[in-house]
């Protein structure tokens, strides 16, 4: 195990134990092994460990991003679904969905908004219990 | 002057005052006076203005969403020519950016380093002085 | 309510009435009332009240704008669903769904064409009926 | 020469003469001259010509995605500086674009704007006599 | 049935007898026949037919095309589920959908692996024999 | 340097010695080293260099996936540039352009084509001598 594979690990445990877990490992790493590793060692071992932003910009970014692509709604819902363990708020949260509609429209905004439906009408689900 | 345009006007300079004055009211006034109005009023009077997040937030959303578009080298540049109003620094644009690759891929965060190349390299380009 | 949502609630409900109202007000409403308030007021009150383009017009620009995008297969299916209320018939809906193989490429066009199939084979289904 | 070429190049020729004639057979046709003959065939030869839209419609269609696709602004211009061909006045494409924003967000239209400035700001230039 | 019909029907068989003949005819055909010929006759009667790629070449530019699109899953599982028959195997498709990665971002390239995940783990189903 | 690092610059280098050199390292490494060498780690010394695909294979993704974007003018420059030392002839990226256009529209196909005017009427910038 790559010293970047276990800073990814301990970054995407700490966010999304078992959304990322079962996420990225299961159907994933079946087909695409090295893949998976790969995801975790450049995503959270090289980018998100850096420290040049805290752990809340990182997540800012990563659904803003996600949501205006319009495309990642499953990726999406992983961030979402652990937004307040980096102090992101369920009120933040639809805040940067409806944000989103003036840089990718509307229809991007309303189903990114729809994606996460029972994330952000559960009052537990963005602790990381749900998703 | 509705209130929604006064407040967005408010907003978009504090953020960027000259640019956006010239971005928005110039080319796009002349062919489409009632949608320069409207940008202001419904980007910046109706979503900037709400308090759920605070304008480095809004402006970390901005900087990810129009990076990741890939379309906005424009837009993007604008809202990092002002970056340091809202409290991001340098470093962090650069960081931003490199996250965006992530989301999509490497040559869409490479354009954006490039679109706001000489913004990035000047130390005093992010206060809003060039662009 | 103000004018702009007054107005723009006329046009919606001129053109989808249950179906808008159940796309904009169901989920959207309750975790964003607010932006479903704006949708509301901006898209139909601020730009489709707007006399320069006649409704046919604007909705032959919805449905193109929509099905080009290639992630709006429910926006698009609002809008082809009520599509004759606009003096848009099925054979126009599908000569548009075919034009924008042109610009968008053919599985963008196979996959508008297959996301709004009940609605095109049903007879009844472009008069705001179904869907 | 085909019958679909002959069809392809009498519309292709109607909407816009000298500006498709240079867009499609100057650069394109020296490295791709099948190509070249196959856009003419297919999007005009096949799709345009079919009588179940008029050319007004067509037009609306392919400004709206074009403008929408955000990548695509030689191909916008070059509807556009023929708009009056197809009985698309000025007002109209100005519209057309600002609608573009609830589909495909702010800086796309606002792109497209400024992709055809020149153009809507001429009296002249939306006959194929500028662009 | 014109001869561009009949070379492109000879290719679309070839790759993915039913999987295409379903694909195409079944829900397209009756909506849009002209559309489901249209297809047949310039995608592969047109494009596909030409000698200066051989078959595993536009293979491979489809299955990495149609990934990186981010939206065409259905289209992208057509060309995996016959991979084998223009000499792909099941290592270089999880190779082009890793490699994906770069150019389209992290999200586009697992949802792809997604897409396919039941046809990369049954050694039987790139052969034309699932989908 | 790491060996990721090594790997990768060798196969860069193979590629488009000076061009990426001048790429990557020129304006990107003044403002975020860090990417520009993630850059070579990651998509060269990581995925280019796995054994299951040979170089043309690779480079035929990436042209398809970087043309298709839409928004890669630049990184499409790099790879065509240097097709020739892969093996992929003027004639066959002439095609590749061709093919996108099933999957990404005309006017991606035909930007891509522009984009690459020069090198694609040049005998002599296939090798990686111009760019």
């Amino acid at each position: 195990m790559s010293e970047r594979y276990r800073k990814g690990i301990d970054i995407a445990e700490l966010l999304a134990a078992d959304k990322l877990a079962h996420f990225v490992e299961s159907g994933i790493a079946e087909v695409a092994p090295d893949f998976a590793r790969m995801v975790i060692e450049f995503a959270f071992g090289d980018i998100y460990s850096r420290k040049a932003l805290d752990l809340r910009s990182r997540e800012l970014i990563a659904i803003a991003a996600l949501a205006a692509s319009g495309t990642a709604g499953s990726q999406l819902r992983v961030h979402v679904a652990s937004a307040e363990k980096s102090g992101i708020s369920k009120e933040e949260v639809v805040e940067i969905l409806m944000q989103i509609a003036l840089y990718a429209g509307f229809p991007t905004a309303l189903n990114a908004l729809a994606d996460c439906h029972d994330l952000l009408t559960d009052d537990n689900c963005l602790s990381g219990a749900c998703g």
